[in-house]
């Protein structure tokens, strides 16, 4: 999907919610357990309800591949229902990979060449030659780099400065920069420090930045949009527990539903003013 | 796996060879392609080929992933045939994983509950909370923890030199140290610079590393051993390319068997000396 494509998605659907689909078997509701595919199951459900107020959907590889087989096939029909019923969602396979090139290229190629998202999440600790084969010959593909996440430990090597005072996250963002552009790179910065996105805006002052960290890990939204919204918005918000945990009854859809709805109402008022 | 149980197998086999299971359909030996599950055919002989040269076994997930549900199965039938026919072999699981707490809980039952390896890589980017929850309650499993990677891109952001001069390889591990320990936690350092082993022991004195970057990438493995061999050895050296793709005919077993027999030769001589 170009960025054009998902620009236009933000201003038709006036949101920039990107719904995470972590599905934990422990949290979903019981019914569901009875299904055949009951990650599958709950996903679907997930998504038809919140489909009208998102331009994203996420999930997050760790939740998918601790049930093994069973769990690959329910990400894979995921992704597929996704294509097939909502191909203007945007879909980010949320993976944390990063390898030497030949190992990138083979990751590329799984998520990118089989799968067909739209974007993987890559870690940047080593460097050009582990991302750039999520780049070559991905038209419409995007990497979402991390540079500067929303968990504690992001204080331990992210925040290090340089000789220079330049930031790591700083530095992977500049440099980044000259392997992929804005239109098939954007950047991982979580919500819990809204006043951060002045930093990151003026090293990244164009990129579409993917923001995790609104609701269950504490972000503010309105914080979030005052420093980091640029023109075209250049904004996907994540939220995953506080959407498809709010109720784990049998209207568990409808509530997730609602939810992503609230999202959607408080991200037009902040696209209007 | 304890440390104790690791270094005597290494004494045993006069070896601290890993051999790198990075399996590639397009280049394994053409007849195993008729093979219901070729992966698995291909790993098998040449574990069974290669075994007595080596006390390590590293499946890259990458090579796996790629082929979607089948490669999932390949994996964990090739661990699970480790586990049952060469249970002193330590098995490391190459898959460079971190996100935040939840997430890589979910990772670390995934790989130490489910497929029991012994080992998992782990990048260091988001910090503490991304590694600990590899450590709590895994007794006997390792993080082996990315320091200094041997691919060109460990430039771009893990020599970068912090106020006081300290690389962020060096702080990766310092830091490191106070999450796990000698016993718990191993480093990825490449073998592409030897005499980087001695900046690496300074503040790694006592910890395995586990040192990609032989054969098809140009490391010495006399240079590594010259700087960073240490009491108890303190090092896995990994071969994946130079191994199991020496030869491509029917004879690649054997071939392979030779190759590992080689580095498990200079290795006794290295460990001698």
């Amino acid at each position: 999907m170009t960025r054009e494509e998902l620009v236009a998605q933000i201003a038709k659907k006036k949101s920039f919610l990107c719904v995470g689909l972590d599905v934990d078997l422990n949290k979903i509701p019981e019914h569901l357990l009875k299904e055949e595919d009951p990650i599958f199951a709950f996903n679907k459900a997930i998504i038809d309800a919140t489909a009208p107020y998102c331009v994203a959907y996420k999930p997050n590889l760790a939740f998918y591949e601790a049930f093994g087989v069973k769990g690959i096939q329910a990400f894979e029909k995921t992704v597929s229902y996704l294509k097939e019923n909502y191909p203007e969602q945007f879909v980010i396979a949320d993976a944390k990979r990063g390898d030497i090139g030949n190992t990138s290229k083979m990751y590329a190629r799984t998520f990118f060449g089989e799968y067909n998202v739209d974007a993987l999440t890559v870690a940047p600790y080593m460097g050009e030659d582990s991302v750039t084969p999520f780049l070559d010959g991905y038209d419409g593909k995007w990497v979402i780099l991390l540079a500067l996440t929303s968990n504690k430990g992001s204080f331990d090597f992210q925040l290090t400065e340089d000789e220079n005072g330049e930031r790591l996250f700083e530095k992977v963002i500049k440099k980044s920069r000259q392997w992929g552009n804005d239109e098939n790179m954007m950047y991982v910065v979580g919500a819990t420090r809204g006043e951060m996105f002045k930093d990151i805006r003026k090293v990244a002052p164009n990129s579409f930045l993917l923001v995790p960290g609104v609701g269950a890990q504490g972000g503010s939204l309105e914080e979030v949009c005052k420093y980091g919204m640029i023109k075209d918005c250049g904004l996907l918000v994540n939220s995953s527990r506080g959407i498809i945990y709010a109720s784990n009854g049998t209207d568990f859809a409808e509530i997730a539903g609602q939810k992503a709805k609230e999202l959607q109402a408080e991200m037009e008022a902040l696209l209007q003013s």
